[in-house]
């Protein structure tokens, strides 16, 4: 039985072979690299995905919370990394994973630093995070008064040990100029790696953003390397030039319910709560919430002539439809959509099912 | 003790005695202009809620998917009504809710109206959802053709039954000229009850929107109003005047996790996973992805001076901060962020806690 027969309603398809060719990839540039890639799974925050990713030699994760760092741990990862600036309102919590698995976090300030290391009884790892100019998180790079503060306080505790430095460049999602910020990135990493190496011989440094990680090949001495949306990229990214739209490795099955020939419109079950709001507007200040691909038995074919979803509301996708489209589309089909944002996609989603009809878990969708 | 010390993590905050009260204040106005209410519950999707709509003499409820029929059925609802165009994908589903629960839906299509008379087995009421000038969903108000077709096929019938119009005039949400809007859609709807009554004399006109329904005084002839929102409310309705921000009956509580006093900003966990990414936009272009209440332990006052999200990420939230907020403000505290959508923010979230400490349900929280 193909997978279409099991779907009625909005479904995120994952296609496991462009999910695991776009793994393999990654992994064998960092090796080429030889720097180790430490996935990160917001993406795709889910345990089967993991496994495939061990295929790969992956034996590291990243994640973004601790409730995620919770659904991963005891699935024998080495190390789970939370790269998110801690919140001290977790810390039993993450004293509790502690017990029984390798986990680190960043910290960005004192007072964390300082909660964490009066109150954990089991060994965690910490990396300081480094704003290089990006702006949403991290210490500046050139504030050695806090990352030496922050150093100190881990000293005189028996569970916190410092890892290294951790920076997202996350403005390369805005920026075509990936290569500039790459050189500050890399340059930052360097000087603080040199600057503390001594008395640090282990300190490692990463770097953390799928724009830059797949278009790169300049990673000077950056030791680990730590995207997450590669697994599956979407149309933010082909849009970057970061993969192509064939690298796009899941879709959403959407329900077509109505059609307007005349204005060219097909509307569809799905909306936000399943593609999640985020948008890529076009030189003309056109929306576009997502493309269609049409979905048969072994997947899904990018069509030459471009539909996309105009707008979406809550639950309804209206898609301005290319002729070809129109000429053979009739109510109760199913056609796939392209995400803009597949991290947001998934979460939204709580679920994949697979081109073999299986179903793949995502954290969001198990409640424990 | 306080719900405060319950909480850790981004957690959606539900004060009862609000939202109480803005379904008794609309179930009042319905009254008053001698009007059913049947609340479109895609916003509050719990069934917890529903008890409380109950007090306020509600006895019928729309929501605009199956799975949330399928979550509210057996709960005592006289009718649940799916506003959303029906996908024929979903006939049998359909059909097994009817079995033991009153049911609608929504057709604009002849096909689907075909489907429904041929593989329904148990009655079904349907209403023809009215395009009006809105242009997302419906038949235009005008193509008597289509609706005449959709009213034979169902003739022929035994299980469908007529029921009669729906108009959403979703563009309220877009245009501040509502009186004008109500005044076509109150035309349309009567024009049509006028035209089809002599046939169907039990059929009944229900109108949709939130922002029309709460600041509206004059309804015509039309029978029903279905708005969602106001259960809860939100800065968008806030913003288009339909509510004040004290009738918000949701936050999200977040913890801080850091302060760049410099910038006047302070980072929180709660992002675009927990928010859902709806934006205001004001004069000068700034994007407002919610605004800062602070919380005590019997709920949440609103600051005089304005703190809001400037930017959020999938798990990151940038405050930008007011100087009193700044001078207050410690790393592990909570904030309360006031949405700019609720019913996305609600179904991001999946569950409610009351102000009393006790968890409400949400249909995309429950597995069954």
């Amino acid at each position: 039985m193909s997978y279409l027969q099991l779907i009625t309603s909005p479904t995120l398809l994952l296609d496991e072979k462009i999910c695991r060719a776009n793994i393999k990839k990654m992994a064998d540039k960092a090796a080429r690299h030889h720097m180790k890639l430490v996935p990160h799974f917001k993406t795709a925050q889910s345990k089967e995905i993991g496994k495939w990713a061990k295929d790969y030699g992956i034996t590291e994760v990243t994640v973004s919370s601790i409730k995620m760092a919770e659904y991963l741990s005891g699935e024998g990862w080495k190390n789970i990394h939370i790269a998110f600036p801690f919140n001290p309102l977790e810390t039993l919590k993450l004293d509790k994973i502690a017990e029984n698995q390798s986990i680190s976090v960043q910290i960005i300030n004192a007072k964390t630093a300082q909660i964490l290391a009066e109150q954990l009884h089991h060994p965690v790892g910490f990396f300081i995070e480094i704003d290089a100019g990006y702006g949403r998180t991290g210490v500046e790079v050139t504030d050695f008064g806090l990352i030496e503060e922050i150093l100190l306080i881990a000293k005189k505790s028996d569970q916190l040990n410092f890892k290294g430095f951790y920076l997202h460049p996350g403005h390369s999602y805005y920026m075509p100029d990936i290569p500039a910020i790459y050189e500050e990135s890399r340059n930052a990493l360097s000087m603080l790696k040199t600057k503390y190496s001594t008395e640090y011989p282990d300190l490692v440094t990463r770097i953390g953003d799928t724009p830059g990680c797949a278009v790169m090949e300049d990673f000077g001495d950056i030791d680990e390397m730590g995207p997450g949306n590669f697994v599956f990229y979407d149309l933010m990214q082909s849009n970057l030039g970061g993969c192509d739209k064939e690298d796009i490795a899941v879709c959403l099955a959407v329900p077509v319910v109505d059609i307007k020939k005349d204005r060219k419109e097909i509307l569809v079950h799905g909306g936000g709560v399943h593609l999640a709001k985020d948008v890529l507007i076009d030189q003309d200040g056109n929306k576009n919430f997502g493309e269609v691909v049409y979905l048969n038995e072994d997947g899904w074919t990018i069509p030459e002539d471009r539909s996309y979803l105009k707008s979406i509301s809550q639950e309804h996708g209206i898609i301005k439809a290319s002729d070809e489209l129109l000429s053979k589309v009739k109510v109760g089909d199913l056609l796939g959509i392209l995400p803009v944002h597949s991290c947001m996609t998934a979460d939204a989603m709580g679920e994949y099912l697979t081109l073999e009809g299986k179903t793949v878990d995502h954290a969001e969708g198990v409640h424990e």
